[in-house]
Order: C-alpha cells, then sequence, then structure tokens
C-alpha cells in the first residue's frame, strides 16, 4: 500500500480509470471519488471504480493524502481552491492535464504551506470519455510524464512516481515547457488535424452525394480524434495556445509543400514527399 | 461462370485480391496474371492468387475476355497500349483505379473497334500493399463504383458489375466527374493530410527528444495512411489535380479556423467547432 485515502476529482476516463486500477491493485487503502456531474460519480461507485463518493469539494478533501485531479484542465484550479482548506497539511496533489506549464503556475498558488504540487501526464487517451469507458490496465505500458515544479516535494513524487510504475506504466521526468511543446505537436496537433478535416468534409457534398459516405477505413482512421470531447481539447487550447500554433505552422508549410507539388504536377517531387512521409511513419512504434 | 478467361494487370493489393475472389468464387475459367515485379508475380502465383503467370503484356492479352488493370494510374495506358493488339476483339477492359475521368479518356482511344472498357473503382483500399495483403474477402461489404463511358457497352457492363456483386460489393454508377470529385474529398485529402502530418512531425524534435515518440494510438491513427504505396498516391495526385485541390482549399479553410479560434482563445468558439466536428464524425458509420 502505498497511501492511505485518494481522491480522484474527475471520474472520467482518465481519473475513472486510475481510482480502478489503484483500487484493483491495493495501492491505496480508500480511493474516493469527486465529480461535477452527479451521473458520472453514481457510475462510478456503482461500477466499483471508486469505494467512496463525495457529495463536495470539501468533503472529497477530508482526510486524502493523495489528490488527482483528473477534470478538464480549466476546471482544475476551481476544483483546487473549493478542496484546499479542507485538505490535510502533507498532502500530495497531482493531476492528469494535457498541458502541464499552465496547470502547474495555476494549482501551485492554492496550496497550502506542508502540500505539494506533482504534476504529471498518463497519455493513455482514447476518443471516448465517460467513465463507461475507464479500464484498469489504461496505464500499462503507456508512457507517464512527471514535470516536477518548485512544489514539488521528493516524498510526493516518490509516491506518484511509485503509483505509475506499479500500474506498469513507463515514468519519465521533464520540465513543463519541454513536455507542452512535446505534446502540442505530437497530441495537440493531431486533434487539430482531425477536427478541421470534420469540419471541411461534414458538409462537402457533390450533387445530391455527401462526400463522407465514400470514405473508407482511412477517412475513418483521420477523424476519429474528432469524437473527442470538446471540452477537453477547448482547454487544451486555451492553455497550450504558443506551442500549439508553432506545431500547426509547421503543419502548415508541410501541407503548402504538398499543395505546390500537386499544383506543378511534380511527379518525381510528389513521389519524395510521400517516400519520405512513409519513411517517418515508419519510426513511428 | 461469367467469363472464361480473366487477366489481372498488377497482382498488388487490389487486383491480387479481385483474382483470388474471382478464382475462388468460380467466376472465370482462368485467371492469368501479369505484373511488373516478377517477384509479385512469383508470390502470386505460388500463392493461388492466379492460376498462370504471364511473361508480357502480349502473353497477358492472349484469349482474355476481361482484363482489369490494377496498376498505379499512370501505368495503364502503358499497359493497355502493349496488349490491345493481342486482345481478342470483343475483349472487356477495366480497372480499379481511384481516378476516373482520367482513365476514361487515357484507355478509350486505345481499345481497338469491338472492345469495351468498363472503368471501376473498388473503394477498398489498406495502407499496406503488394500480392501479400491480398485477400479474397476484400470487397465484402464495399462499395465499388463503376463510371460508364461512351466506350462503355451493355454486355461489359453487366460482366464487371456481376463479378463485383458476386463478390458481395454494393455497385454503385455514377459519372467520372461525380466520382473523382467525390473522392477526393473522401480519399485522397485524407491522404495528403495524413502524409503531411508526417511530413511535418517526422523531424519535429524539442532539445533531444523527437515529438513522434510522445504519440498515443491519436497519433498512429493520423498518420496511417502516410504507409501507402508512394506511387499510387503520386499518380492520383497528377490525375486528380483539380479537384483534390478544391478538397485541400477546403480544409484549408477549416484549419484556418481552428489557428484564429486558438489564436484569439475564444473558448465558446473553440467548444462549438469541436462539437460540431464531432457531430460530422458521428454521421460517419
Amino acid at each position: 500500500m502505498l497511501v492511505g485515502r485518494m481522491t480522484v476529482c474527475g471520474v472520467g476516463l482518465v481519473g475513472g480509470s486510475l481510482a480502478l486500477a489503484v483500487r484493483k491493485s491495493g495501492l491505496a487503502r480508500e480511493v474516493v471519488g469527486f465529480d461535477r456531474e452527479r451521473s458520472n460519480l453514481d457510475f462510478a461507485l456503482s461500477h466499483g471504480l471508486i469505494s467512496r463518493a463525495a457529495d463536495s469539494p470539501a468533503a472529497a478533501a477530508q482526510g486524502a493524502e493523495l489528490v488527482v485531479l483528473a477534470t478538464p484542465v480549466l476546471a482544475m484550479p476551481k476544483v483546487l481552491a473549493a478542496m484546499a482548506a479542507h485538505l490535510p497539511d502533507g498532502a500530495v496533489v497531482s493531476d492528469t492535464g494535457s498541458v502541464k506549464a499552465w496547470v502547474a503556475r495555476k494549482l501551485a498558488p492554492l496550496l497550502r504551506g506542508g502540500m505539494a504540487l506533482v504534476p504529471a501526464h498518463p497519455i493513455a487517451g482514447k476518443e471516448l470519455g465517460g467513465p463507461a469507458a475507464a479500464e484498469a490496465s489504461l496505464f500499462a505500458g503507456r508512457r507517464v510524464i512527471i514535470t516536477p515544479c518548485a512544489r514539488t516535494s521528493a516524498d510526493g513524487l516518490r509516491v506518484v512516481e511509485a503509483v505509475y510504475r506499479s500500474l506498469g506504466a513507463a515514468v519519465e521526468m521533464m520540465d513543463a515547457q519541454t513536455h507542452d511543446e512535446l505534446l502540442a505537436h505530437a497530441s495537440h496537433l493531431p486533434q487539430i488535424a482531425a477536427t478541421a478535416l470534420a469540419l471541411a468534409l461534414g458538409p462537402a457534398r457533390v450533387g445530391d452525394k455527401a462526400a463522407f459516405e465514400y470514405g473508407a477505413s482511412g477517412l475513418r482512421d483521420m477523424t476519429r480524434l474528432a469524437l473527442s470531447q470538446p471540452e477537453l481539447w477547448r482547454d487544451v487550447c486555451l492553455t497550450n495556445r504558443e506551442p500549439l500554433l508553432r506545431a500547426l505552422a509547421l503543419y502548415r508549410e508541410a501541407l503548402d509543400e504538398m499543395q505546390q507539388l500537386i499544383e506543378q504536377g511534380d511527379a518525381p517531387g510528389l513521389a519524395a514527399a510521400l517516400a519520405r512521409g512513409r519513411r517517418m511513419r515508419e519510426q513511428l512504434k
């Protein structure tokens, strides 16, 4: 057992999976859940993701040695502000957000003296959210990035790292800016690219035929991320703006290159660009 | 049995699958294969995709009642030109290209008097090509679009339609321009979007870390099409240029919209656009 009481705020896909995985593996004596949506909380309790449901942030805070904020990013400071006064003095606060610099900057000032902050990002999403999608194995074999900050204690770091390692994840440390820049490219940009493709193709018609209907598995792959929860990605766009705009600029340069090759009917150039794209994808495990 | 001898030129994924499916279902008495790559042809013969391998276009043409061109699009006129003088007078020529107006325009003048052309497009790709990826069930439940032209005969149309229907495909007729415009959006644009994403992210590094390494299933989905065969898509870009550029313009408008919302930090606008993208994707079966 690593901690006594762990409280998870936001029992959706990631929070619900973490609660369930920690319960199943006995890493905490008790796993308390809190969620803005009563129906999520009821589901989490009745399906055993959590051992107890808290009715309020204050109740969720009571006696929590480890708090994991797993709400959309913008909601995290509000939730922690409502909990802070009720948390035990040595509480460790962590989160699961896809953006780390903004989260650390907003959460750190809300901690009381003896509390620690361990910003973390389990890279373990899927496009379907909510507690019904939760699974105990979500973190096995996945990467979890921890971005220590001035308010990270050695003890807090040890606990959060041990939780994820126990669940089979590969834990990696880096600074928040590096994380945000990497994820803007590897995760946030692909989301924007998928949403934009759905937006472009959704209304596209030729005569009485919808273009969407003539796609195969490639189109389904390329728009699957568009099924993600809007609120989650709205918050990422709002809190990781500059890195995301840099990643988007790179993408637009690559689209410019492809467009020019098509416009010019440049056969060798097209073959070379397509082959280069293939080699890059082959590197991806 | 629908035809005596069928010849498939290009025994890769689609041609090899068609040959195998026709053999297995006994739709033709004999299925002859031809391929520029001797190794593909040997594989097709030794794995039973075809019943006989032809050494040259002339040999492939001998006695073929139905010829299916399943090479990359640009190679089709060359292959047919080399075969035409050796084909029987009533031969039916079909193809499997992702582009139809260009193919019909280039192939029609190569036919001799009694021959017919039935341009067709089985929408049944996957990113892995070659005869090793061939499977008899590739067409079951898939859409096959036939785009009749001035050189399409009623008999030829009946045979090609019957072949695909017998293999479980849903056959649909439309004009070549409509096909090319629809597929530019539903298939060719997603390919360009995937290749451009691989090109943009492949070299992206933050310090000593490659951005590519930090992606999850979303990034894999969004770049899977980049694994496709460069030659195939080079030809599509060269032969369906105007419709593809129109589709690309639509995509860039949608990316512009997302970029502006991110730049402006427009929370309700971002949530609305993401929700609209999700609704569009939900329509996709």
